[in-house]
């Protein structure tokens, strides 16, 4: 499986996070494998059951938008991860998103964001679209 | 190879970073594998070059003590991670520790560390030894 593939992976998991869509969200991490998470703040949280009630949680609430730049993929085998930039209403995370392969796809084993430096997106520099 | 070993290069890691050896912590970072690092704060680091001089840079400086606690490996094949809470004395982080089996050893390939609430070290509840 290509970095490419894994950066697929990412960008499902953002998107099914930006559609406040929770059970899709929940579809994408690891069913075998143990899984762990950390968001930002709070301490680790380890194992499927609570995870995916973090998850859960998080989505009964008003969970921010979100948008994703800097997405870079490094693959080792069957397992690799994504370090990217969170771009949130109230500030700038950074994330790492481990996946491993299992039957066949890219599934999430882990996710932990916190806090960066804000970063400037770039003016438009030619006519818009 | 188990968890275990696993936990054991964790331990090494901070061991490293506790005894101010820059060069020893250098040395556990993986030489084949692709690296990258997100310190506190920072942006994400990429690349060995940028990573080993991370480090460097924040030992020419005066880094804190660091206590680990509550250090949990998962191991996936020739890959794992280690969550942990690190305690400095400004605060509590929580940190990910990822490695890669590179001549059959346990290797970081990935480090991200940021806030955590802090947690209250249990009082010694029995007459001490």
């Amino acid at each position: 499986m290509t970095a490419q593939a894994l950066l697929q992976a990412n960008a499902a998991f953002y998107e099914a996070f930006a559609q406040r869509d929770v059970e899709r969200l929940c579809s994408l991490w690891a069913r075998d494998a143990e899984i762990a998470c950390i968001h930002p703040g709070w301490p680790a949280v380890h194992g499927r059951p609570a995870v995916l009630e973090s998850w859960r949680g998080i989505f009964g609430g008003n969970p921010p938008d979100i948008a994703v730049t800097d997405s870079r993929a490094y693959v080792y085998g069957e397992t690799g991860f994504v370090i990217c930039t969170e771009l949130l209403p109230g500030g700038t995370l950074v994330a790492t998103n481990v996946f491993v392969l299992e039957a066949g796809e890219w599934r999430l084993v882990h996710h932990q964001a916190g806090p960066a430096p804000d970063i400037e997106l770039p003016e438009p520099t030619g006519p818009l679209h």
